[in-house]
């Protein structure tokens, strides 16, 4: 038999498992469906195709959907042998479900499902069938998602107020099982020790059920009352590979790497979701910078395809995605982005009907200048700060800008010449109308308003005119002094756009000061005992309200991904690797260690869209690198070694 | 504790419903789902009402779904009590379900599911919550009907083949249950003697499960090999109450009238489908008829809602009801004939907006001249019938004429000047251009074409020209003379359009035509032993090969929603009873019996919207005639008789 994968009409699995994703927040026993509009797959389909059998050929259809095979002009059920002759065959399978998405799985030599087949909602012309290497087993219906299970034991068990503290030590994403415990039995389950022991506040609170078992949670400390228990957490994850490792004598920066790669691992299942304990949804925003640090971790691009699938749903659009228009515009610098680090035309091609139906949506908000507005019921958030909000937002507009850019460079790589010339002169004028709206000769900066004469400078209208190509050269240098260097403008607060920011020092080349923030504030929470890294932190918090957030006693998130991202500028920066990408060569990099903080090296990172692996380490003065990929360099000051796949390299740099 | 009802999104029910409708069919244990557009229910849902308390209040709420309530600021799960104090409050309830629509029931004194909650799925504004009668039942959730069930036992059991041939003597939608019958023992259910006799076609066909029984199906013949057994049928329905009775000493016609009815009650459970057995599903012509024949028996509005909200689905409109573009220009008429059926202008008024929607998708494929062509996936049905159809199809502007009259009287009904101008407008200057362009005045008749000039004369052109206020009172005559009753013009073949044509016969007054055609074809049907009406029925039809259809041996379904119009054609125009609706005087009715058919009569019939009945009877030349309704008039020749309510009136006839 040939290699099969289970068929669905493509988007249908990921709109599913969205589904179940973003209705399976719990707080305090209470389920949480994210607010905003839930789009649901098709639940009538038929898939087809055309064969011309070069012999006899038998296939059997499997589906728990209601339906038939059609083959040519005759009728067979699901689940038994269809034999076809010699010579050319039309196969149509048809298939209604209402509780899940339909899919099939067909068994067979010549007739199977793999790559090939169409399928048509009867409203849409016929596209290509969607699968995933996740579904390929003819026993397990898509409709179900096989978690990696392992099993963790406590450790450290302490006596606390009239029961027993069980530690994992690690934070989990699972189903903790209590021996000898009645159903009914309280367990409670926290982030932090002071949550597992605050039987008010504590979010995930369980009655034991008849084996003991909470529902899956994000849990690092058990609290359960009476007698000691043999307490186990059975840990339930999607298995993405990790690919890279990093460690200096630096034990702080090494720390914080792991630390990192804990969280993003942690917040990386079926989709890169916020935080294992709240929200558990998918953010556009947030994906939008998990899918930056991927490639310095995992390398996956199919989280990326499923989480971007996940969040564009269906035409047409009508809301923004999660609501939020700033979101709706990452979501299209991140497909761009998604092709740029791993060179996935074919999925870029799938998405660029709804990159476009996206973009005319946000088209249909502008104003007669052509600036973005928003729209009753509309999110403009770009960041948890203050914006002078009168007229066109600023960093909206420099948001917008990427989604232009985006736009321009996707159609390029197409080859849509007609689309590649309309986004790129709409990109190239629009940046000048922001240009010539929202930059102040005189404070040497965007402003978040050109309406209201208050001439209001902050960090993200900035960072996001650098990040998505509005400021010029110049006026980078400028953004750079004014702003980002400047400690009178206000500070980002949140993580969210601390990656940002410390994303433009990386590209300004200022490593040090970019080192310096990076380790004092994700080291302030190490400090604070963080196992994995939270969604805000404030160095000025008092210890006993460090996990607030939104009223709640233990509101925080303390498994975050958008935590994550020194993994990326430890990478990007500090290590030095530029993952490049272009039509021509394909995938390469460009190796420029900042050798200021790698004593003691060792790493590994995934190079060649994941697919090869560079080698690195530094002690004694020597740097030492090799790899497997095509197309690597390592730049070391004014030198450039281009490395052959292979052979390792050695570098006296005393 | 007050009334509550279950609230869910406006039409999910109905999408939900509908879809397990859809695919329900089964032939010869394949499941055949329909093949168009499937809609599905909203997964996302939060519910919205302020309350003004003046006293404490305490409510709770029941859900399957994921979510939580939100009293004021605070949150509470699902199932506990909550109390509010006297006061202002606002409540919303979220909620999030994959596997059916989310719903929610709230059990209190002040605060409770009833009439006055609002909606929104988080896309379109809000809107006031949908309910229905069906689900009151707090401990039954509305994902499943609870079906009222019958025990059948058989009226005769016969020796046949190698088993007993069990026959329920009425056709029935059960589950067939054999007593002593080891599961896998193969059970043959029949619409027909030969059908359950004949072990390789019949159509429906189960393995018998643990209880010895089949799923639910369209049933009247059993037969099962081996021994005798006991067997029954539990009958599962929907109650919808019948509200007519009729009989006359022509027992041919009184039992054309009790087949009919019996016919249409199997075809009415929770939609208007088109048959029991074929295809189960929820047509848009076929509906309209039952909607039309519907106040003849049991005046049921609930249905009609029911029905229509499922086949329109939601916005935006990609595709025609059923692909069929006149199955949507009949919707139209179908919300229109509602209201002027049962005055119900809440449920004009929650489809109005869809109506507008659909016209517009409509407008959207007029040529220049403004006549409707077809795109492509679309089908133009009409009828089974051979048609010219080149250029702009004749019957479908016909139909498109009927969309312009409903419109334009809808927006007239809800007060709408402007869109009732509009249509209006669009309405005369439509009709006109139709008659310009297929009016032939030497053939005295529509033509199919007026592009191919072949001057085709057919039927169904010029009866939807009558039906559909194309035609003027001179060209009636015409038409009248000319096709309806030339037998040149090749019949009528279908149920569906007999329904039409002896319609426009009893207008014109042609009742003894009327009454030969319909005694000669339903009685044909009763001559082979029909205890449903058929499909379709051809006299010349041999009878090894009447039930054949679509070159299926048991293809033709034998209990055919379309084929009980003899319950409209009966009491409309030989009891003579028109419903009358007008926004000035409500309901009222007009009777004006043809005594030459009336011999023996003793019939009911609801008026008054479902709401009142008549009592009619006629014996040895008394005609006796009671209302409990208001507005009820008696026509004799030229006498017109006003009814009182609750007066019985005598007139002797002789």
């Amino acid at each position: 038999m040939g290699d099969s994968f289970w068929l669905w009409y493509p988007g249908d699995m990921e709109l599913y498992y969205a589904m179940k994703q973003n209705f399976s927040r719990v707080e305090r026993g209470m389920g949480w469906p994210a607010f905003w509009k839930s789009e649901s797959f098709r639940n009538r389909v038929v898939f087809m195709r055309h064969y011309e059998l070069a012999q006899a050929a038998t296939f059997t259809v499997y589906s728990k959907a209601v339906g038939f095979v059609y083959a040519d002009e005759r009728k067979f059920p699901f689940g038994t042998p269809i034999r076809l002759e010699k010579g050319p065959h039309n196969i149509r399978i048809h298939c209604g479900r209402i509780d899940a998405f339909p899919s099939v799985y067909i068994e067979g030599d010549a007739v199977r499902s793999d790559k090939g087949w169409l399928v048509s909602d009867y409203d849409r012309p016929e596209v290509p069938a969607g699968m995933n290497e996740a579904f390929r087993d003819k026993n397990a219906d898509p409709d179900t998602w096989h978690f990696s299970e392992k099993i963790y034991e406590p450790v450290s068990v302490t006596t606390e107020k009239e029961g027993f503290l069980y530690d994992f030590g690690v934070e989990l994403t699972a189903v903790v099982e209590a021996e000898d415990t009645l159903p009914g039995t309280v367990i409670y389950c926290g982030e932090s020790r002071e949550e597992a022991l605050d039987s008010v506040n504590c979010y995930q609170r369980y009655e034991a059920d008849g084996q003991g078992r909470t529902e899956r949670c994000a849990v690092r400390f058990v609290f359960i009352s009476g007698e000691r228990r043999t307490v186990r957490a059975i840990h339930q994850y999607v298995d993405i590979p990790v690919r890279a490792s990093f460690s200096v004598e630096d034990a702080r920066l090494t720390r914080i790497w792991e630390v990192s790669a804990r969280t993003l691992a942690l917040c990386s299942g079926i989709f890169f979701i916020d935080g294992i304990k709240r929200d558990r949804w998918i953010w556009g925003g947030d994906a939008y910078q998990s899918l930056q640090v991927n490639p310095y971790l995992f390398a996956d691009p199919d989280i990326d395809r499923r989480t971007l699938t996940a969040l564009r749903g269906s035409d047409p659009v009508t809301t923004h995605i999660n609501t939020i228009a700033d979101y709706s515009m990452l979501w299209l610098a991140s497909v761009w982005d998604h092709y740029r680090l791993y060179g996935d035309r074919e999925y870029l091609a799938l998405m660029y009907p709804k990159m476009k139906t996206l973009m005319a949506f946000l088209l249909d908000q502008r104003d007669a200048r052509g600036f973005f507005i928003g729209r009753p019921g509309d999110w403009l958030y770009i960041d948890w700060a203050d914006f002078d909000r009168e007229g066109p937002l600023g960093a909206e507009q420099m948001a917008f800008a990427g989604c232009w850019m985006a736009m321009s460079r996707a159609a390029d790589a197409l080859g849509l010449t007609g689309d590649h010339s309309f986004y790129e002169n709409g990109r190239q004028e629009f940046r000048q109308a922001v240009r010539d709206a929202y930059w102040d000769e005189e404070k040497g900066a965007f402003v978040d308003s050109f309406a209201s004469g208050r001439r209001r400078v902050g960090r993200q209208t900035n960072i996001f005119a650098l990040r998505f190509g509005v400021a010029s050269e110049e006026e980078r240098g400028s953004i750079l002094r004014n702003v980002i260097l400047n400690s009178d403008v206000p500070p980002i607060t949140t993580p969210y756009f601390a990656f940002y920011e410390l994303d433009e020092l990386g590209k300004a080349g200022r490593v040090k000061e970019l080192y310096e923030r990076m380790t004092a504030y994700w080291g302030g929470m190490l400090d604070r005992g963080a196992a994995t890294f939270w969604e805000e932190y404030d160095p000025e918090a008092p210890a006993e309200s460090q996990y607030d957030m939104y009223g709640d006693r233990f509101g925080k998130s303390l498994c975050h991904a958008w935590a994550a991202s020194p993994l990326y500028l430890i990478g990007r920066y500090l290590v030095g690797l530029e993952l490049t990408w272009s039509e021509e060569t394909g995938a390469g990099f460009i190796c420029r260690p900042d050798l200021a903080y790698m004593d003691g090296l060792k790493a590994e990172f995934p190079v060649a869209c994941g697919r090869k692996t560079l080698k690195i380490s530094f002690a004694e003065g020597i740097l030492t690198v090799s790899t497997d990929a095509e197309d690597g360099k390592v730049v070391l000051g004014e030198d450039e070694y281009t490395l052959c796949p292979g052979r390792t390299y050695s570098f006296s740099l005393r």
